[in-house]
C-alpha cells in the first residue's frame, strides 16, 4: 500500500496518519503550539533540513492545517499560523506528549514534565484525558467499544480478499 | 537531526514520535485497537510488506507496547496482543480518528464515521473529547497554557544556538 492509497481509504484514521504520520510533520505541530511562527525557528527546534521543512510546510498550508502570512516584503519572509483545522489537532499532540510523559520518562514521579499544562479556565495544573461527552466519565480503551460501518467492513473484506 | 537524536530528546512527545511516528506503526496499532491479532491479518489490512511490518513488530514488542504469544508450535506462529503501555495509546488513536472524521470527510454530517464508538459505561455513542480533570470542561488548544521546564528551555536554547 502507497502513501496515496492511504489518502483514498474509507478510514479517515488512514487519512490522518497519511497526512501527519511522518516524524517532521508531527514535530512541526509541536513547535506550531508552542508559538513558533518563523521558518528558522521551525528548523532549529524541530531539527528538520530546509527542504524537508519546506516541502511540509507546503504540503500542511495545502490541506489547509496552516496559513502563511508575510510579514517582510524585502525580502519576501513569512510566518506560519495554524488555522481552525489545525488549531484542533490539539487533542492528538496533547495526547502523545501524556503519552511519553507516562512511559518514556521514568523521572515523571520527581515533578518532571518537560511541558506542564495548565487549564486556564480553572487555572490549575492538569494532565487532560479522554472523557465521555455524556456522561463525563474518564473513557479508556476497554471503556470503547468500536461499531464498522457497512462501507469501511466491505473495503476491510476486500482487502482481505486480495491478500 | 536523525531518529535517534530524536529518542534522545528531553521533550517526551519528540520521544514518541521517534517510537510511533511513522504511516506503518500507527496503522498497525489501529489494527491492534480494531482487534487483529496475527500477522496475517495485520498485513493485509494495514498494507505493510511482511518485511516492514516484521521490522515494526519487533520494534512494539522491544519497546515494551505489545507482547508475542505463541498459539502454534509447529510450525511456530504468533499473536501479538496490546500490553497495558499500548492499550494506554487509546486517546492518541482515538484523537486522530476523530481529526479525520471532522476534517478529512465532507460526508460526516450526513452520518458516515467509518467507526462508530459506544461508551460501555453509559451506553451511548459518542464521540469522546479532551477535557480536564479538574474541572470537567473540554479543553482546546486556546485553553491550555504551556509552562515549559527549565531542562528543556536550556535544550531549546543550545538548539537555538547551535543553528
Amino acid at each position: 500500500m502507497s502513501r496515496s492509497d492511504l489518502a483514498s481509504q474509507v478510514c479517515t484514521y488512514a487519512r490522518t496518519i497519511e497526512l501527519l504520520g511522518n516524524e517532521w510533520t508531527l514535530m512541526i505541530l509541536r513547535e506550531l503550539f508552542l508559538g513558533a511562527r518563523r521558518f528558522d525557528a521551525l528548523q532549529c527546534q524541530t531539527g528538520a533540513s530546509p527542504h524537508t521543512l519546506s516541502q511540509r510546510l507546503k504540503r500542511l498550508e495545502r490541506e489547509g492545517i496552516l496559513r502563511r502570512e508575510a510579514y517582510s516584503e524585502h525580502p519576501p519572509r513569512y510566518e506560519y499560523r495554524l488555522t481552525a483545522m489545525g488549531r484542533d489537532l490539539w487533542p492528538v499532540i496533547i495526547a502523545m506528549k501524556i503519552w511519553g510523559d507516562a512511559w518514556l520518562d521514568e523521572r515523571l514521579e520527581a515533578g518532571h514534565t518537560p511541558v506542564a499544562i495548565t487549564h486556564k479556565g480553572c487555572g490549575r495544573t492538569v494532565v487532560p484525558q479522554m472523557t465521555c461527552p455524556e456522561c463525563g466519565e474518564q473513557m479508556h480503551a476497554h471503556d470503547a467499544e468500536a461499531h464498522i460501518s457497512e462501507e469501511f467492513k466491505r473495503a476491510r473484506d476486500i482487502a482481505r480478499s486480495q491478500s
